[in-house]
């Protein structure tokens, strides 16, 4: 299994990085087999969403509204504000996401983009582990 | 890897359609491995639930409550009433699932389907591709 | 496809399960590859978050505002009250995970742990099939 580890940076707001470009070119000499997006970080998730027509902050508003980040809701609360329910995210956007490459390509649909969210400010970096298994 | 893609009808209301037929007649002469289940649209999901008891209305009213459709609360906003909220569902609800084969059968669960979920009454067919992984 | 089951007593209350250690100890002599989760329940998911630290509580917190498990609510009634949500929670919290493996360990991070989510109390015991993908 190819697999690497690239460093995004996120920087110290919440975001929604896309990491389309990097996961297209780790797998455009590839071949045919799934592509695996993993975030090993406990505060973060990949998301496969549409980018640059203002998804990508529609996203933080709605983990605003379903994850609220006040005092006092969550057990968890060490670090900065907000920690708490940024250990809850990765329960509903989950850490790996997978994806169909044939020939190198990965099949997105036109609209789709593979997205890192990274709610927590507290970390300015992230790492990606892209995976590619061969089928 | 195999790798097919199937045409479904999901209307033009929001829909949760039940693809397992499809899914195991893909996998049946498939031996052991995994199956990727793969939508490329921006605004639809796959969802691993029980279909036929009221689950797949339940799943569409959940979506209302966390998403919901209201104006002015999304900044994308193109398309029909709803077309912003539509667009953050695939964080929440992936376009992918992958699930476990043995001797050309999908180990689902007694109550689990596999279902193709569609908020985005805009599109009255989507594509779904299926894909499998021999291990 | 090495793939195996193990039953995982959850209890009659909401619960999350780390099931790290389980899953090392199958992932452990298996080298390169992709290390596949599912349980086959309608009314369970596989989330990957912190544990210990208050994030297993906070996640059932977060079920019961996202997912109220109010009478009434839901189509989906038969069985104990919240039985109708319970079965919207895969859409939500997926029932499989995927994750890196290389040299037999999984590549979680530190925090990271892989939890089976069950807020339904009527099942004492459940399963889970860990599958491995060699790449």
């Amino acid at each position: 299994m190819d697999s690497i580890v690239v460093t995004v940076r996120t920087g110290s707001q919440p975001s929604v990085t896309d990491l389309t470009r990097e996961a297209a070119a780790f797998a455009k000499d590839k071949g045919d087999g799934l592509l695996h997006v993993f975030v090993p970080h406990a505060t973060a998730g990949i998301a496969i969403i549409e980018t640059g027509a203002g998804s990508d902050d529609d996203l933080l508003t709605a983990l605003d509204d379903v994850l609220p980040a006040q005092e006092g809701k969550w057990v968890h609360r060490h670090g900065s504000r907000g920690h708490g329910r940024d250990h809850v995210m990765p329960a509903f956007v989950a850490p790996y996401a997978t994806l169909p490459v044939l020939n190198g390509q990965i099949l997105l649909g036109t609209w789709q983009s593979i997205c890192l969210v990274d709610p927590n400010g507290d970390n300015p970096t992230r790492q990606v582990r892209f995976s590619f298994l061969a089928g």
